[in-house]
């Protein structure tokens, strides 16, 4: 069997001659094969060292096209009968995997149709500039924090986390973020993720309501637990809230209210209290991810949900955005009837975080290297963010640009049936960017809203310009329709 | 139904007054009550909170106790019922938490007729000696590694592990411990215990042989994914891994061939051909549970059982017994059949580590610095043992020690019928130290073998001669049957 597939390349056309992207390219074609049919549901893959052999690239490319493809449900894997086509490929797939800007993103600037072009730049969400990480200031915190460790902590720690973080972290939360937070009820997880796994295992069964823009990785967490997602649409009021009375057998709903994800708008204030009203009704839970609450401009602070209801609001906090994402530090402040549940399950050891870095991040904290770190990173971001307004307004005035009042991204308004076309210039661009409809639910209602989500916090400061001069080009300015 | 709980604690006749113990002394309690029936399956307990206030005691220390018993299965929990009696107790649950000799371990050296006095001291395994965690050089590394790390390496990093780490494990692997080891085929995990789910998550369903004396949390992990187990007898050979070929089902076997845990016993070369060709003719695997190999005393090494065939064998290796268990940082090397399906699995987002930790820890292995702690580590152990098997010799020459050529405890045999008393012996002199009762699988036919498993590891150099003697008062010496 495995020699049929030394024509696996090519029965796939498969072009990896480009300048770059061969993991893109890979993706590619394997997900325009299984769209189309070549390969069918059930078709078992070459392993990933035969096809690297086979292509002549680098196993590690193939195994991490492999995994993606898997995570987004392509392809399934299981031990013994190797890696196939999924038997039932889910309804839009996309790429799921948030990563640095680099080579792995050429993935997603890349289209069925497109090129394999290696982007120069990157405008794409999810990660911050992982270039200003403080690397003096964290070590200083980590001498510290070895000098003054009990024998203890290098021990086996308790799943619920050091107590020296969660202190700090429950003075920090309310004092920053408006939260009602015990140590008691900080629970801290190795990254979102890793939380939302925890919190959708211990609700077990039913529906989790999901905003209709976010994220799909999100969503399969959700899936992978058990639980059924239901979209709640969203508009300029943020998540359309008060639909959840509507629905039955909903157990919580997972939200965005400082920055909605990523149409960038605010959960409106009536939205707030329809929220909270469902979850004393009904006993169910709001999960508030507040990925990027600490990075605000122009507005006054929005609080956390959290902060009206600790009893049946979830707030969850991440160094992903404030720090890096390499961390793998979050921290939930969880309901009372949810701690020992989620302690329980967190106990069985497979959901460990290391304790050295939980130490060093309290003495980062207590220190004020926390706050020090984010009011320069609040400065850098603004500062990209006007630079990229102001462009913008003097390069491609009919574009509105909205959501910009805090967080790392904005989101620029497109005349309907522009999205694409606009993506595919900004590949030739050699920047890699994503349009709003990648993140749109596909089991919601569809929705016709053409938009870019723009990162501006994404690059490191010496290629901002770039990536903007990048972008500039790929709108066609004055061309477009003055529906705005 | 909260106001019932105020008697809870007089109902279960907690005797919380003792000088320390409090978590002990509840964990007793709560496990009387399920097995006398006093607690009915089924029986919802009061929250973590609201029994702590009506004990006045500290809700972490009730949150904890109720975590333990869960993840020991006297207690099950689910968000929306709380926590409840478990509707089917496992014949036999002990604790299972690894952890660090402390208050916490008051709970493992009281009976459930014993008193609840906080040990002074700690013999008991699992962990090493965290005193003489290098702190001075693992900051060194930390300082390298921060210099030194890319920019990407601070945002979302794959679930491979880094790759600077993966590339020096490889080389060490080799040198060490005879390991063949391509950095492809390294996966980091964050921690033994999360290797073992991924494995038996992929491996999926049918039977794992584990042997018939190992530690119940391992068993316990297996069980969770969804397979069964199927213990090995142990013997002066180690597991009878001459029985694999009579079992049907077995996916792969878990096996201590350097040092069976916890009877002390390298695996004889029969058995360890014996598991390999069973391997290969079943296609299964084996997983080596490498977790003390790196501490040899008198015998010539023993290599990992991977070197023999790494198309059949995981080798797992973990930093918690060579550095800390706090840093959360093991590493498996897998067959090429299963580095596509664990990665898949692993790549879902809910098992991430940390990258400094591991950026560190691969600066701290090519510096030598590893070399050099460890050289120091089995200086210091060697020296605990010879003192130990001395002070035996000394004053309780009827004591057989055995399992002392390697690791960080020895096997003490002792009459049939002696050990419970023996411990009970102990905890009157403030020592926690383990039978080796408790680590006997409960679905293996019983064994009679009496016996104490001495960790002389554990404690910090300070009071290892404080634990020593404590150890040798709790020996009736000169009185034991003269049968050895």
């Amino acid at each position: 069997m495995e020699n049929s597939w030394a024509t696996f390349g090519r029965d796939l056309h498969l072009d990896l001659t480009g300048p770059g992207g061969l993991r893109a390219a890979l993706l590619r074609a394997l997900r325009d094969a299984v769209r189309s049919g070549r390969l069918a549901p059930g078709t078992r893959l070459p392993s990933s060292r035969s096809l690297a052999a086979d292509l002549g690239i680098a196993r590690n490319t193939v195994a991490d096209a492999y995994a993606e493809l898997i995570a987004e449900g392509w392809l399934s894997a299981r031990q013994g009968s190797g890696t196939r086509v999924a038997e039932r490929v889910l309804p839009r797939a996309t790429p799921t995997a948030r990563r640095a800007p680099g080579p792995s993103d050429a993935a997603r600037a890349v289209g069925p149709a497109g090129r394999a072009d290696r982007p120069r730049f990157a405008l794409t969400p999810g990660t911050p500039d992982v270039s200003a990480f403080p690397r003096t200031a964290w070590l200083a915190a980590a001498r510290r924090a070895l000098a003054t460790a009990p024998s203890e902590a290098f021990g086996y720690n308790t799943s619920h986390g050091r107590p020296e973080l969660r202190t700090v972290l429950a003075d920090y939360l309310a004092r920053a973020r408006g939260v009602r937070a015990d140590p008691d009820r900080i629970v801290i997880c190795a990254g979102f993720m890793q939380g939302l796994a925890l919190l959708s295992r211990v609700l077990g069964t039913g529906r989790l309501a999901v905003e209709s823009y976010g994220l799909d990785f999100h969503r399969a967490v959700i899936t992978r637990a058990g639980l059924r997602t239901v979209a709640l649409p969203v508009d300029e009021r943020g998540a359309r809230t008060d639909e959840l009375t509507a629905l039955d057998d909903v157990r919580a709903a997972l939200l965005t209210p400082a920055h909605q994800f990523p149409t960038g708008v605010p959960l409106h204030p009536d939205r707030r209290a329809a929220a909270i009203n469902w979850a004393r009704a009904t006993g169910g839970f709001i999960l508030e991810d507040d990925y990027d609450g600490e990075f605000r401009y122009d507005r006054k602070p929005v609080g956390a949900l959290q902060g009206l209801d600790p009893d049946h609001v979830v707030y969850l906090g991440t160094a992903s955005k404030s720090l890096a994402p390499a961390l793998r530090l979050a921290w939930m402040v969880l309901p009372e009837r949810l701690v020992d549940p989620v302690l329980a399950l967190k106990s069985t050891g497979e959901w460990q975080s290391g304790a050295l870095d939980q130490l060093t991040l309290a003495e980062f904290l207590s220190s004020g290297a926390y706050d020090r770190h984010l009011r320069g990173m609040r400065l850098r971001y603004r500062r990209r963010r006007d630079q990229l307004v102001a462009a913008l307004a003097d390069h491609a005035p009919q574009v509105r640009v909205s959501g910009i009042a805090a967080g790392l991204h904005a989101v620029l308004e497109l005349p309907p049936g522009t999205e694409q076309a606009i993506l595919r210039a900004a590949r030739r661009q050699g920047l890699a960017l994503d349009g709003l409809s990648r993140y749109h639910d596909p089991t919601a209602p569809p929705a016709s809203r053409d938009a870019l989500v723009v990162a501006y916090g994404t690059p490191p400061d010496h290629s901002f310009a770039g990536a903007v001069d990048a972008l500039l080009k790929a709108l066609p300015s004055g061309e477009l329709p003055s529906g705005e």
